[in-house]
């Protein structure tokens, strides 16, 4: 279908008009666009919080005014990423974004589906939920410290709140009365695709913003002269950071999108949270708002997409593709039949959601079983302890998680401590962790000066080749060797996951066998990270195996086989069994 | 030196008593002889929570009628864990722990420094701080689940409130209506060495627990009159859950460690929160708690340590382990002295803590760049995520961080999903990750059975083994195969990080090259499970490298080279290498 976006000029003319709520209707109309050539987007929280994003960018931020790289701009986010596309569409009203990079949306060099600091005008990325006053009080307070003017602006959703996250950062805002911090809550009522009262209610919010200290306003999030009115009274309200909660409509602008109209229609479940409309409600949606736009602009001018940026977006690739080849089987609603069928066989079965029960296809589960559905909110660490609690009294929890990853290192004495802070502080290109013993070095090390990737020799031998790391298991290591009696090459190796492959390779080449010790379990490590190295070479890890034992580090260093005379003898025996191979 | 404990038969003499001050000092008195001993321990906490935990198990608990077996029993942990000592002597003074076991804490086959429920009467492990109060409420639902009788009381210190999880169990719990949950806060207002209110003040702690729906009551946590008090007051409560806040004293008992003695003593900063105590320090602690106990018992009978359990004990193994030897250089603090030296070349460094600022040694670039210390309390999410919103400012944030692990499996249809939930709830041994691909299934796979850690072949291939999984994976890896027309065999491998090595090794033997195709990063999963169970052979992992490319899914797999075509060609490629070699 032929799509059609409203161009930056006439955009202008509304602006001219000084008329905010025009704006927010044709900035929903090109986000609506966006979302359905995109093929998926979240509109519902895009829209619900449109009004106030107008009328900061309009009104209220000095970025209008300064441009996105001075250093005292305003800074805005949102903490709900999700709600982007109608971000986009403002900086594409603002001219921060040309049109068709705004027609790139979830495309390959365009416009991310969650925000990305790449793009111009976007502050801050948004993982998960719950983070974003964290960063934002991290952002206040670099402004302080670097005597920077300005403002951060962060808008949360109602539902997000349920993350503990928020809290610490509510808590810390507060204990470092960072009033140049504001929080915008999109109060809009509904989660993905249920209301907040149903998934986990909330409760007071703004009673329990000014338990933590926070200066606590709200209004009506559509309206545009209470948003001045209590903007006004935020910039009186001094030290401490500033909260408003705005009562929102998500879906709002589009009758058929807007609770409750849209939960009675959906049989109680929101359908336009996420994913573009079909092409019958994407005509009603945007005949509904094109109608309400001319009554104000009734020449309004568009330009058809197809128009627009022409050859640089064309449609999705074909070929081999996920997309290309489609069944209509599910394997997360295999899932949710799974959790079904077990039910009946497991009376103490109980199914665990953080707000995610359509996507993981567990509503059918809550029907059939609604008391042996627990729901705990966005609240993921809670919900987690909570099964292991349930567990503890008999019961099977079924739960949801995620993780993550970065460079990992660990030095072996005091020099080396320096040098890898130096490094992670200097050079390092992305986020590093240092693992550090908090006891005292049981031998003080000659540790050589290494390249990024690479150790250093601390001890000849002649047969085998061990890598170790850490002042604790170095020390074990080396008392492996003088048992070994010249026989063991111990390496200093403290880059964990990173190791440079030609550097290992010509360490190991001249041993017969090659030997990892890990300061824990034997998997994760340095050990996977020397095999991927000398790929295709048998490679021997020792480490913590199974749960640590509790003891004197003597006691528990024994136990696991880990202490120097016990390594001693491990590689001792796999030296014996070579020899005689 | 000579340690004595307080017997039995002496704990028994004070309860006929009924005298509860005089027990909780006898209490304290055997934790301070069991940490002494245990040469670590943390006595500061013990001994501000000894009253209350007295009070419970000898005036409120149905434990000592019902015993710790009895599905109807009140349950009582600790969220702060490191006070497990104080609860260890309890727990002797009832009687569940023999004396010669008390006397092994720490040790080798003893009693954990942390909580471990297969110890009896220990209902809950203790993992991060903040997630008690989650684990109180999964036991309290799970309990008027399963219509069993009991309260389940939970104990958290104060500082430990700053973590967010504790709001998540919270809002939980008063929105599942939890009455049969208490929570205790031990308010003794100091953290690990530092008040409260200096690391992150927690503001009204009352006015906080109210605003989330719960019954709060206050009292001094030390007065067993005001504990019998509130205690009749919260169960006249109702539905609602129930927060005591206990005002105490960290180090109750002992002059010296009570707060604020303790703090001006320690020039502000608390020393007696972890380790066991010099000589000194431990006869004038010992002595000024038996001076008071023979105010009430003055014929009070002690049982020298080294009589009980005569040969059971031992010191701590000597020979090669890590406390054997040990130097005077500590690398934790080389980082504190690196961060400080590295502060004057890096105006723009600033160091972040979570109340670990003397363990991580930074205490001194916190005493010499206090504008550039920032502290979050213990909030590790929020720290991280202020820390990235600082950097946004240009800021050299320095953080610290921890991780985790479990067995990850990802099925690859319906019927594969529908038997790996199977699986995990019938016959897994631990937790048990399962990752599912949200979308329709590209194609509809025969996927035979295959036993844990196994997978089988779902098309046969002459010169190459492929190792897949995954709905999206193996679609493009059968294409990869149909392309490359019988020599690719394709094995469908749902077991990341579970590979039978027997079955693995016999799977690769017929094959010269092997190659594993990941559903994220080529590290960290099956290619290296695969790497381990081939230890010695060469194996190519296919996965995304770097960040992921944002695109519809047939872009994005085209960007990385994962889609069929891609596949077909890179194999193609390693098979003409090893030909013509």
């Amino acid at each position: 279908m032929e799509l059609k976006l409203i161009p930056r000029e006439e955009l202008e003319r509304a602006r001219a008009l000084d008329d905010l709520p025009l704006l927010a209707d044709m900035c929903r109309a090109n986000a609506l666009v966006a979302v359905k050539r995109a093929g998926s987007g979240h509109l519902g929280s895009s829209f619900s919080a449109m009004d106030v994003v107008v009328h900061l960018f309009y009104r209220e931020l000095n970025t209008a005014a300064l441009g996105f790289d001075h250093p005292d701009r305003d800074v805005y986010f949102s903490s709900k990423g999700h709600d982007v596309p109608g971000l986009y569409a403002v900086l594409h009203a603002l001219g921060v974004l040309p049109p068709e990079q705004l027609l790139r949306l979830r495309r390959l060099g365009g416009l991310d589906g969650h925000p990305d600091v790449g793009v111009p005008g976007i502050e801050a990325n948004s993982g998960s939920l719950g983070m974003g006053i964290s960063k934002g009080r991290g952002i206040a307070w670099a402004k302080r410290f670097l005597g920077r003017g300005g403002r951060v602006v962060v808008m949360t959703g109602d539902g997000e709140l349920q993350e503990g996250q928020n809290f610490e950062g509510l808590q810390a805002a507060a204990a470092h009365s960072l009033g140049n911090l504001w929080v915008v809550v999109d109060r809009n009522e509904l989660q993905s695709d249920k209301l907040t009262d149903e998934i986990l209610p909330l409760g007071d919010i703004e009673a329990k913003l000014r338990a933590f200290g926070w200066h606590v306003a709200t209004c009506d999030g559509h309206d545009h002269d209470e948003l001045a009115r209590v903007f006004a009274e935020l910039h009186a309200a001094g030290d401490m950071p500033k909260a408003l909660v705005a009562r929102t409509v998500k879906g709002k602008g589009v009758s058929f999108m807007e609770h409750p109209q849209a939960l009675s229609e959906g049989g109680g479940t929101y359908r336009w949270h996420a994913g573009a409309p079909d092409d019958d409600s994407f005509a009603r949606a945007h005949a509904e708002l094109l109608a309400r736009i001319r009554e104000r602009l009734p020449d309004l001018r568009l330009a058809a997409v197809d128009a627009i940026g022409e050859g640089s977006i064309g449609e999705p690739e074909s070929g081999i593709t996920t997309r290309t080849r489609v069944t209509d089987e599910y394997v997360a609603a295999a899932y949710g039949d799974a959790l079904l069928e077990l039910a009946d066989d497991h009376p103490h079965l109980v199914v665990l959601d953080a707000d995610l029960a359509s996507d993981c296809r567990i509503r059918p589960f809550e029907l059939a079983h609604p008391e042996r559905f627990h729901e705990s909110g966005i609240a993921e660490q809670d919900m987690v302890s909570a099964a292991a609690g349930m567990a503890r009294q008999g019961l099977l929890p079924v739960v949801n998680s995620f993780a993550a990853n970065m460079t990992i290192v660990q030095p072996g004495n005091a020099d080396e401590t320096r040098a890898l802070v130096r490094w992670a502080v200097d050079d390092a290109a992305g986020n590093v962790a240092i693992r550090l013993a908090i006891g005292p070095s049981p031998r003080r090390l000659e540790l050589p000066e290494a390249a990024v990737g690479r150790g250093a020799v601390i001890h000849d031998g002649t047969d085998a080749l061990l890598l170790a790391y850490g002042p604790v298991m170095l020390h074990e290591a080396l008392t492996a060797a003088e048992l070994l009696d010249g026989r063991l090459q111990v390496v200093n190796m403290p880059w964990l996951n990173r190791a440079d492959v030609e550097w290992v390779s010509e360490l190991a080449e001249p041993f017969g066998d090659v030997f990892v010790l890990e300061d824990h379990a034997p998997v994760g490590a340095l050990g996977d990270s020397v095999r991927r190295a000398l790929d295709g070479r048998a490679v021997t890890v020792f480490g913590v195996e199974g749960w640590p034992a509790c003891g004197t580090p003597g006691e528990a260093l024994r136990f696991h086989g880990l202490d120097g005379a016990s390594l001693a003898d491990r590689i001792a025996l796999a030296l014996r069994a070579r020899a005689s191979s």
